[in-house]
């Protein structure tokens, strides 16, 4: 095994350090953030920082980069207190990868990724059409991480859309039957697979397969 | 497709809206965290909420449920300030699911659930001898997040093991080689493979597929 430490993290070039500590957490989720401007313009861009934080109330939060430079999605959501997360498969994928290019304030990155926003049920941001699991979000608070000027914004889930076919009788989602990706570090993408659901671990029984015969 | 609202949640039954809710902000990491106890008893718990914070400094996160129930990595972490961080392959999947089950603050997990423990280079924590990438962090700070009574735990990466043959030219580290799972939800664990890395977006370009020989 390659063993580095701390100090030789320090001497490594920036990009060589951005790559690989980006994969040290193991696998993320890759999602489009959509908001929608003061001004009513529609925003998108890729995150794979979304993460889940509780289900009673359910929240789910994602990290935000400096506010150095322009955040439009972070400036969007403090103005309007709503986004939605919007999960990627394989068909969006290098469009929502494009969405993290330099578009100025006036831009929709929908119009130019050519990504077809939503609008429903009176959720006032754009949801994603084509993306298989659709979450309408309303921003709840944030924690601003001193130790690298980075923000932990928190969100509570109001909407929920999902392909009925995923979803197990004890709501689990399988999310290989939507499609979704994961990602590898700062710009790889990755297909999965479910391997199994296991029961509830007990000390004293080995955990044993679950399958969605068991949930009927 | 399926929709539920913020009521719909509230009206589930609680497991139906924790596994659901779990499997909302998509694919997870799976790591084993490491932790040595004051008396020092080696304690392992597998964890899927592994987050990456920032690359310079080196920092990742994870976060812990509510502390009213005893929670023995983090009074650990409290009291001796290390933790280990050991992704988890398909052959320590079902033990690593195993170290969930409630054992008692003098059993170690490594011990109940047969994983070997491994101090190394003076870090007076245990790794997972078995587990592809090991890292070694220290507690840096945790930031308690209201909402929902849980907290986000930062450490510092000190020290990085990983598989050579996983590493390309630029730092980016290819994980389907480490054989390292994701997780979807509560209690499912799929395989990953990659698709593709895509080079850095820029406003009037393509995304372009980036290929291990590019780094050479």
């Amino acid at each position: 095994m390659l063993h580095y430490t701390r100090e030789s993290l320090d001497t490594m070039d920036r990009i060589t350090r951005l790559n690989l500590v980006n994969c040290l957490s193991g696998y993320k989720s890759v999602n489009l953030i959509g908001t929608l401007s003061p001004k009513g313009i529609t925003n998108l861009a890729v995150f794979n920082s979304v993460i889940h934080l509780g289900s009673d109330p359910p929240l789910l939060g994602f990290i935000l980069r400096p506010t150095t430079v322009p955040r439009h999605t972070y400036e969007n959501i403090k103005a309007r207190s709503l986004f939605t997360v919007n999960h990627v498969n394989l068909e969006l994928l290098k469009r929502a990868h494009q969405t993290s290019a330099s578009y100025s304030r006036e831009e929709s990155e929908f119009e130019l990724t050519e990504i077809e926003p939503l609008f429903k049920d009176g959720f006032d941001c754009p949801y994603v059409a084509e993306s298989p699991i659709q979450l309408g979000c309303q921003y709840v608070n944030e924690y601003y991480i001193k130790e690298n000027d980075t923000r932990l914004i928190v969100g509570e889930i109001k909407h929920i859309y999902l392909p009925e076919e995923a979803l197990w009788k004890d709501g689990w989602l399988q999310l290989d039957q939507c499609n979704v990706l994961a990602s590898n570090g700062l710009d790889g993408y990755a297909a999965v697979q479910l391997l199994e659901r296991l029961s509830y671990a007990r000390p004293v029984l080995a955990p044993k397969r679950l399958t969605k015969e068991d949930m009927s």
